[in-house]
């Protein structure tokens, strides 16, 4: 664990240590970071469409989660503070917490939950690298499948592999479904017979997405994470994408496809390249996905858009629309590492 | 794209071109021909199974739609008469539509839709190769969920794989899901809550599904398309199958398996050699896929019948069955590369 | 086939038979044996948890059924008497049949199914090798979905791959779903609109399911089998695990990752190395498959414990909790090949 390692070099200066050993300290050393950050859950009212409001139990008050973007090997603490009347954890999916178990946030396994209004600091080394997730684990049926409680973790390798090298843009897609019976009643929903009728990525709904903007020759990565319940067929239309990375860990060889199945907790990075200007949808293929409530043509749909074709087609559904860049992450995501909350997902506080 | 350079050999006679692009034009204008076909869409009623009817906007008055059978890189031209009373597209769902993004069929993305009464002509060219499909892209919780507005794309490589190279049979099964509760109902459906009831394979229920005929010694491409909105778990009896391509495109290393789960969108192509005579299921492995209703043992099922096997065992459930050779598109993938009707998946007109 | 190379063997000294092919026989005849097993199907009532009961169609009185493990190659005999009052079959779901295909299992395809009070024998070869498993192949979205006719068949290889070598615990995990509306009504359900309410590890939700109690350096093996009719995402805490087989097929290259999908009649096995002592939940990540009933934190549910860490926490919800340690098939897979039934498992007759 880089802590010991930073530890060990500070507290002596071991001149029989073998050379080969030092060099690889200090690299880690160099390359390894502490990081803090402060983490509120607070009800909070979000918007998924229109006027398709939903509480949720949102961390530092967005739907998704305020963008966690680290080097592996970074060296990890979150102040949690529970502002909710009900009581959390959070679980840092697909984080191996090597020596730090008491630290993955599983109620009553590894810890006692968080009690309403009372903290708990999160302390453990980012590692492995790729696209991870984190989300509240207590009573996920209700928490994590519909009151938003989870947001991207990315843990930026080491050595990244040749593919990702290319990549010139970055998406971050989490999706999930919504029973609008259980809206305005939090602390129930989640059960067995409920009727998804919502289906968001990033929490909103078509029209409520945006586009993803691109250039002729951007090689782009689009991180899907399987945040609520539902299994989602993500189709992207005029390309041909390479299936890359599986739970954050590259494929030893990855294929091509049109058309991907995410599940529950899954997350599939697609790399493919910009080559073919146009207008092109990016949707679920779960039919029922793309609607909202009982009006078609929403949920989870979105269009990549090339900069070389008029946005303000009179046809275009999207004409005029106001373009809000960060809706993907894209934006975060080239800030200096660290945590980041974006404004395009704050809700509003429910008191 | 070829219609550019069969323009360009057409209108010129460079003698500085380099010999070797010479022969590359040589060779693609001689492979990739043009096509042109007439599409229309019709309200149409079909039978599930036994007296189970279900209102369809049916292509060419059929589901699934014709069989489209072209090679890797022909310009092809659909011309599409709507005549029903609501608006629809075609997108081609796997084909690139490189420079013709506004073929791809997405109403208020790439084209306004088709309004009743109205045509419109799509035209592009047919690549990558492999098992595409096309559907209407309009409302597609109702129009592709449960309209049966959907056929085979089959696109053949210019230089096929070694797998692909010993195949002696080809069979296509879309696979889709039915609530009868709408069948009557057009233009309604497809929403959330909804109870699917039905599961056919090319539109059909067991037992009015088709046997797949085969001698020993065959080695057969089932070509799985997800053309409705549920994910169906494909289990073969009595062999291993390789699975061959994901969405048309060759994996890198083709895995063996004997269930296979398919989602709404995607496209496996499973190749199997026939080395095991007997009488072996094909299903659905969600049970509650193979009823018909709230009766047991129908839906998404079907038989591998070896011919070395007598097809009329007084214990098999098909025995005295009529055998209708293209109910997998098996005859029509035979015939001249072109679009094909097939008589087996003809409804009837509603006026 | 192995018993007719012993066959031949035994009949005759055939001096003209060429040294290689003697070889062979000897090693094949000396490697498989003949087994024979009984297995009766019993009206037998199950515990999902706690209070919950269910109306099984046991085989041997059990659910899950009793594990099957033989060599690769074994000659298998079942005698199996039907005491219900429903008609049954087993399907051997991924073994070849290879000529054997009226062994298959399958109603009105291979067989007649067994009448109540009547027997059958099922006599076929154990091929190829890994994760099979044997269900009822009768109406099967009541009897398999939701009847517990499901039991684990697992194949040794003569020949096993590196990756297997080093495994030191082996578990099985059958997953399945249940609707308690229909608990009680055997020849009922499994029809559409069925709500499942409860979701099941080995018949059993947590907290009433067991830990996998292993130290550090075990290589551990997690044979996933979806014997209902749901899909479910399992995710392992603090570690990645190696996909390395499907369907019990070797894939070409085992792959990362710390959520798998597997749906119905699929198998996966996971392999993973215990090398981050702790307590690590291993749970379904469709959120609402961790409910009993409306309740949340049950269903499918466990936790990897590290000997290496006190299994008495205070805070532990499993603190004082009586360790079966039979419950994943671990002792029952160190006996000697052979069928074998298990205690944990057996359910009460139902007269």
């Amino acid at each position: 664990m880089p802590q010991k390692t930073i530890a060990f070099t500070a507290a002596s200066h071991l001149k029989s240590m073998a050379f080969v050993l030092v060099l690889l300290t200090v690299s880690t050393a160099s390359w390894a970071e502490k990081r803090t950050f402060e983490m509120t859950i607070e009800d909070t009212k979000i918007m998924l469409v229109d006027k398709q409001a939903f509480h949720t139990f949102a961390f530092n008050g967005q739907v998704p989660a305020p963008l966690i973007h680290v080097k592996e090997g970074d060296e990890v603490t979150v102040n949690v503070n529970n502002l909710t009347t009900l009581p959390h954890t959070i679980h840092w999916h697909g984080l191996l917490q090597r020596g730090t178990w008491q630290q993955d946030g599983v109620p009553d396994v590894t810890q006692v939950a968080i009690k309403p209004g009372d903290s708990f600091t999160y302390k453990f080394v980012a590692e492995p690298s790729g696209t991870m997730w984190y989300h509240c684990h207590v009573n996920v049926n209700e928490h994590v499948s519909m009151r938003g409680m989870w947001g991207p973790f990315i843990v930026v390798p080491k050595n990244p592999k040749p593919i990702e090298k290319k990549v010139t843009k970055d998406f971050i897609m989490m999706l999930s479904g919504w029973d609008t019976k259980w809206a305005s009643k939090p602390g129930e929903g989640g059960v067995p017979g409920d009727v998804f009728n919502y289906f968001t990525i990033n929490g909103k709904a078509f029209p409520d997405t945006q586009p993803l903007r691109v250039s002729r020759g951007d090689v782009i990565r689009i991180r899907l994470i399987g945040a609520g319940e539902l299994t989602h067929a993500i189709h992207i239309h005029g390309h041909v994408f390479k299936v890359a990375f599986k739970d954050g860990h590259a494929l030893p060889y990855p294929y091509d496809a049109d058309t991907i199945m995410v599940g529950p907790g899954e997350r599939y990075d697609l790399i493919l390249t910009m080559d073919n200007p146009g207008r092109w949808a990016i949707h679920d293929h779960v039919d029922v996905h793309t609607v909202n409530g009982t009006k078609p043509m929403g949920g989870v749909m979105t269009v990549i858009e090339y900069n070389e074709i008029n946005h303000n087609d009179p046809l275009y559904a999207w004409k005029g629309k106001q373009f809000v860049p960060d809706f993907y992450y894209e934006e975060s995501l080239k800030k200096p590492y660290g945590m980041h909350d974006a404004a395009v997902f704050k809700g509003q506080a429910i008191q």
